[in-house]
């Protein structure tokens, strides 16, 4: 597949939006990716969205935006896997480009979660299950990850305070990204002490329902503005059953190994030469799991590497270094895109008080379902 | 971009399906396609469907298909852009492919509304509108087809049974295809004793809500069985504002304007190199616009071509050939799907007693929202 470039970014803050309609924060998202990447209006529009028809009453929202933004006679496309939906649309117009079809397009995550009551957002995230098996049952998204959480934590003797500082680290890099949702450090007393959602998963493991937008522009060339260039070096995209159930090993996440595995073939690359790792900490049991799916750990070891410390910011393997899903909060269907435009930021060495050092290439990998839609990058700074 | 190919087709009848859920629909015309182009498992899946988050509770279709076929550790994704959104995942498939990333892919258009009460599918469809500006003032689409078709009337002096043939057309050519969810011949008294829907447009205007699914395997190289090669020659698609009320000329679909001129562009060729026109005759109003928009007449002519035959599929420029949305019937996402699958029957000669007489070109048309997302495609017979 020939080579494509990240030639502009742009985010609105993550918050519980009551000044701005979900087209609103989509477009101002992807008008802040257009004007830093300053090659005038892109070719088409892709968007990563899972809900906007049940939360926001809106199907087809990517023509919506392309309304928005003025892109009329231009193409429009939203792209549902989930909460892997925003990098699954990056990869879509990655393809797109490749294919010599188009030669720019703005993929533009958009997700708007707060304007609909509790209960029906928590309707609208259990449609991630398999319905005839889960969630017409009254199995919720999160009592999914209660009961892999629970399953992991029988297998392999890890108690609940184990998992604190996958949520202290996600917190402590949050405090300087003035996107966060949340810009406050915890403690393990507070990560212990919070509210129960579903048993062992209390509030403090969990990701916040969140409104936000983040875009990205993609161009066949690479764009000359003095800043490091960043490319895809690899795009790989893999699928697991859908329910829980019907897997072989529940506590693995089986499509993320090989998803990553094929990532690093495509590159050339080994885990130890990734400078960081934004991955889908939507609860802390995932971030463990998604550490040992891309080969950084054995299967169990995942709590470990937090508990040394490993995974922050500059240490061995940087993880959520701008908040992650847990800090900066998750609008499931634009944190695909959140990922991205962060390990830009880091490649570009424009991250702030939470700079890795020197990146030299970043893996983001984004996960729709209970481990079913697997979407794995891994970016380039040249 | 590189030539791809339809290296086998498949289809479930069109209906109002008791039997059969929509992950098992989409599974049994998946499977015929797989079948029919006999060169093993895809490389990918790619969905079109608009509503299974509302109308079945399930987000990523996508997985939940790839899941039931057997896909594991492959790419699933869902693309959603209103009634358009079969079409716009074939469309999505033929850039990976033509990128070079994919060898072959399964493409799926899925609809099960059915299941639903009238009035939740009444508004599940209404989402494919301006929630802010339309649906949720009460327009339904059907309400908003209505006052299209007014104005149409208005400008241009037709009266209501001047629309008939379209349905009848239609209805005609169904009654040989064994998938179409009507088989009846309808006449120009039924036409105009139809039941009102939403006035002017009664219940022979409007295409029924259905379930069904329909699939091709797309392919990078030919298929060498004996049949003639089916290739795509031109993929286009516009998008135009999503409120009808924001359009400077209402009455005409100005992106299935530029969409159809992009195509021929792309292809070389005109109009009258097309041997069939497979419309997006959801309403008939829908049907004379799209004759106009691609070329066929001038703006305020669609009905004249009807009333003088020359839509039939022994005629000038056959529409609906198997039906039509009208007839062999609407199931949102799946149309885009069963309109390709109908067009490569009609080139490889495999049409039965509406077989037109070896066409080389075929047209197609699919339509998201009032006119707003436009997927257009050329085949070519070889």
């Amino acid at each position: 597949m020939n080579k494509v470039y990240i030639a502009g970014i742009g985010q609105t803050p993550v918050s519980e939006s009551w000044d701005k309609s979900l087209k609103e924060l989509a477009g101002d998202a992807g008008m802040t990716a257009i004007d830093d990447a300053g090659i005038g209006y892109p070719d088409a529009l892709f968007v990563g969205n899972m809900m906007a028809i049940t939360a926001n009453h809106q199907a087809q929202l990517a023509t919506l935006i392309a309304d928005w933004l003025g892109f009329h006679h231009k193409p429009a496309i939203s792209i549902e896997t989930a909460c892997s939906s925003g990098s699954a649309a990056f990869r879509m117009a990655l393809m797109a480009i490749a294919s010599g079809e188009l030669g720019s397009a703005l993929v533009i995550g958009a997700e708007k979660m707060t304007d609909s009551p509790g209960d029906e957002i928590t309707t609208s995230l259990a449609t991630a299950a398999d319905a005839e098996l889960e969630s017409d049952f009254g199995l919720s998204f999160v009592g999914l990850n209660a009961l892999l959480m629970r399953r992991y934590m029988y297998e392999y003797g890890w108690e609940h305070a184990d998992f604190a500082n996958f949520s202290i680290n996600a917190h402590a890099n949050a405090v300087h990204n003035p996107n966060a949702r949340f810009q406050d450090p915890i403690t393990i007393e507070s990560f212990i002490k919070s509210p129960m959602v579903a048993d062992p998963i209390n509030l403090m493991d969990a990701s916040p329902v969140s409104d936000g937008a983040a875009a990205i522009i993609l161009s066949a060339h690479p764009i000359r503005n003095g800043r490091k260039s960043v490319s895809v070096v690899a795009s790989s995209s893999m699928t697991d059953t859908l329910s829980l159930q019907n897997r072989k090993v529940g506590t693995r996440l089986n499509a993320a190994e090989t998803s990553t595995k094929a990532a690093y073939a495509q590159a050339g690359l080994t885990p130890a030469d990734m400078g960081l790792f934004e991955y889908h900490d939507a609860f802390s049991i995932m971030a463990a799991l998604s550490l040992e799916a891309a080969g950084f750990c054995q299967p169990g070891e995942g709590p470990k590497l937090a508990m040394e410390g490993k995974i922050k910011f500059d240490s061995d393997i940087p993880v959520a270094t701008m908040g992650g899903l847990k800090a900066r909060g998750h609008p499931v269907g634009a944190t695909g895109i959140y990922q991205l435009v962060e390990a830009t930021l880091q490649l570009q060495e424009r991250a702030g008080a939470t700079q890795v050092n020197r990146p030299k290439y970043a893996l983001t990998q984004n996960i729709g379902g209970s481990g079913s839609n697997i979407v794995t990058h891994i970016l380039q700074a040249e």
